[in-house]
């Protein structure tokens, strides 16, 4: 950020008075610009004993599986941005949705929220983000092959908790091992 | 937004190419702005049979209760923020957090998180934004102060939850049943 989204005046970095951390401020018209993490919603689809994965049309991570997901958008509940990243990239509708794993990812000001759900009808096709859509047994899961590690953790978590028969709710930070500060302690 | 923040010429309001929702465009330098739903980070500070409340010194709802909440910063964690809200408001620590009760709220492109956890140790003090910070039995709630709907529906269920002796982590929206757009339908 340069310039102030209300005034178009070069926006200055100070903490602002009653704040305690930097921001983006406007010192022309006194606008504070908020800086927030943001929402990243999706699906897990089930069809009887597989999930539903896409393969990636675009980067980053080109070619490796997903499960539908996407920023979620302003107006829509968590649920209904993970309907339509579910219809958009997989062509797919489901039901029976239940919250199921929920990520921090404060290196990169993301929280990731997957929705569990049973895919039905039993359609599916690439949307225009996806070169594939397929269902997959838990043994065929192409794990080296996934996009990104939060993907891989929801199915791990989801077919452990499928062969205890209990499924819950729940919520944990990522971090990338090879980031730098970590490298550096 | 009326100017670019990249680089400070006026934006338009358009669909961009391979989008298919109005975004703030800059056509000067290409930047599309993105707007996203921001979230709500708090905790339900509890203590033996109280729940620990703070009386808010600002507005919105100046006066009324609330549960120490506010938005999540970049860089944290929602467990982070919602720890730092705690202290910042109610100048209280907590332990053995588990995140308990999430809201979608469309209307206001919020998306609210809390977590229950146990006060410890039993100091609490009035924070920059509150006006008083106090422990409430269940029939000690100022139902009719409360300050905003998902902190009564959190207490509520927590009770209800207690009662059961069960606690699930669980997500609802709530829409304001007085806007506007449902008084016209």
């Amino acid at each position: 950020m340069k310039y102030c989204s209300q005034c178009g005046k070069p926006v200055v970095i100070k903490i602002p008075e009653l704040d305690n951390r930097e921001r983006y401020v406007c010192e022309h018209c006194e606008t504070i610009h908020y800086q927030n993490p943001r929402i990243v919603v999706g699906c897990l689809p089930v069809w009887e004993t597989k999930v539903l994965l896409c393969k990636r049309a675009i980067e980053p991570r080109k070619d490796y599986w997903t499960l539908p997901a996407g920023f979620m958008e302003n107006g829509e509940t968590s649920l209904q941005g993970a309907l339509r990243e579910t219809w958009e990239e997989a062509k797919a509708k489901v039901e029976e949705e239940s919250l199921y794993r929920l990520f921090d990812l404060p290196q990169i000001n993301q929280v990731y929220m997957f929705y569990r759900a049973r895919l039905s009808p039993k359609d599916f096709a690439p949307g225009e983000e996806s070169l594939d859509v397929a269902l997959f047994e838990e043994a065929e899961i192409p794990w080296q092959e996934i996009a990104f590690p939060v993907v891989a953790i929801t199915l791990q978590d989801y077919f452990e908790d499928r062969r205890k028969g209990e499924f819950h709710t729940r919520i944990s930070d990522f971090t990338y091992p090879y980031k730098k500060k970590e490298v550096e302690e």
